[in-house]
């Protein structure tokens, strides 16, 4: 057995579970990816329990080409990193692309893939992405393709239904593992759960639902799912594993609000409107507590904090008692 | 002097205008693009007087690699096609793609590049699209640059405001050629109308205005606008390029209105949402008028029409006395 915590004991499937973060992506002055700040990141959130979700969201991947998510991902496994903790995002707008990443993927032997609908068309209906979904499972024809399919309606606009997980799951039970719901809506991942999750379809064929904010993580463990993928798992993955650990080990009799409600407080501060976006705030809290003003940089049309944001963040976190272990010797490394 | 109609005479800036198709891609059965019927499109629509604006949203550009729209704009120019009447779409969401597509648009001598907004991330601000905009035109770094700023709210829900513009053109008044509004609100374009075409800015620098829609395109042309950039122009185009033609000629006083509700009426067949995209019900047309049924062609997440729609189509088509001049030799060879 592996031991590594992320990965489920089931011996006839091993998935990843807990606690990913949607791996923040530093950027060069040129604006081109930094693999070495990337690598030490990655470390330091493996070092804190919490798997990878490289190519999300949160990481700009759609602000980065095909190419440069290949390289990126090629830099990970070559340096090391053990694929079966990564779940990278493939999804592009163009089967061509997503295949192209899907299948790397896949030979990189990562535990899944995390994929986005095509989001250019908007008013695409069911039958429309189950087409699209059906085309890449039949392009990339590799028995060791696990799909995590990407809700993220206030982003992405189109969205995942119930009614298309149902038709992919009857044709590809092994391929369509679970999904991200990042609706910010538990009432949806509710639906989700109570139709796919392992409490409604008992045996080996499992569908892992990841809410897409620990702020529903309790709710989530306790209603049959298999951890989140949130954005600010990037800078606070600690607390977060530890609360997907005790919800997973303690019967729902015991009170476990006090700490989700604490985990919420410390998201609130990185969901503060005030800032340009969630992801601008976290590259910004990691460049505080690193040290290292390179890591705030962003990825036009995104915007870094402004100076006095800056200072915003910081004393908002203070506030919180917020505190991030990166002036490790990692970090005092890459300050030389 | 070129004896092309869609360039425009002013001698300091030779300027594309008129009427331009987002050309059509057709695909063969293992969904990749076909050129030779590409082209032949392509060489049919400049028959018609209407320039070729290939990668726009009616060419399902978005569900194109970069890649696949690279080679295929290399076909079209290394086939003869002029590029001075071309208007390629070359907006992705990353800059890098972007910049690799319009770099190259502008080494072919395209006579500018159609250019939408980065469309992943949403809530976008001006200053975030600006920084965007502006990362490309110091990257592509080449006088010859002329971006059209393309506004398509309901389709990459990112827009263009006339700030936007405001700032860019300040910035790059010959790089920010003009822009495509395909926001379906004539007020929209109005605005930028008022604020930017060549009448509120006399001058060799001018702000071409096209509009995304030919039921705009005579208010458009009585306003100062430079033409229309219209999915139906695929099918339709002798007809579009009449009032084109008609509405710069003749003075406001003439009552061009029949014309434009002929025109109207066509289209609404295409718009007609029992189909299931305009994108779909256009190829499904030429489908028909070629008797070509591997031109109804999509790929997914679109879907082609049901054979149910497209007798439908057809009997529409054939109830507002469309006609299609498809039946040339061009045709007849491609079929044998």
């Amino acid at each position: 057995m592996l031991d590594n915590s992320v990965i489920d004991g089931v011996a006839t499937s091993k998935r990843i579970r807990g606690v990913l973060a949607p791996v923040l992506t530093p950027f060069n002055p040129d604006l081109s990816p930094d693999p070495e700040r990337f690598l030490r990141h990655c470390r330091w959130l493996l070092s804190q329990n919490c798997g990878l979700a490289p190519f999300g969201t949160t990481s700009e991947a759609n602000s980065m080409s095909a190419e440069e998510r290949i390289s990126l991902l090629d830099a990970m496994i070559g340096a090391g990193i053990d694929p079966s903790r990564t779940m990278p995002g493939t999804g592009c707008c163009s089967i061509v692309e997503t295949v192209e990443l899907t299948a790397h993927a896949v030979k990189q032997g990562c535990a899944g893939v995390l994929m986005l609908p095509p989001f250019y068309y908007k008013n695409i209906t069911e039958e429309g992405l189950y087409g699209y979904f059906n085309e890449v499972v039949q392009r990339v024809a590799d028995a060791r393709l696990k799909i995590y399919l990407y809700h993220i309606p206030p982003v992405a606009i189109v969205g995942i239904t119930p009614r298309l997980v149902e038709r992919l799951l009857r044709a590809y039970p092994d391929a369509i593992a679970g999904m991200k719901d990042s609706s910010g809506d538990w009432n949806n991942t509710k639906i989700f759960l109570d139709a796919f999750a392992e409490i409604a379809r008992p045996g080996p064929r499992r569908f892992d639902v990841f809410v897409g904010s620990e702020s529903f993580l309790l709710a989530n463990m306790r209603n049959g799912g298999a951890g989140t993928i949130s954005a600010t798992a990037n800078v606070n993955p600690a607390a977060i594993y530890e609360l997907f650990t005790v919800a997973s080990a303690v019967s729902a009799g015991v009170d476990l609000k006090p700490q989700q409600d604490r985990l919420n407080l410390v998201r609130e501060v990185f969901s503060n409107t005030k800032f340009p976006s969630m992801i601008a705030a976290l590259k910004q809290t990691i460049s505080i507590y690193a040290k290292d003003p390179e890591w705030a940089r962003v990825r036009p049309p995104l915007l870094a904090l402004t100076v006095r944001e800056a200072k915003l963040l910081a004393a908002e976190l203070k506030a919180v008692g917020f505190a991030m272990n990166r002036m490790g010797d990692t970090d005092q490394e890459l300050r030389k």
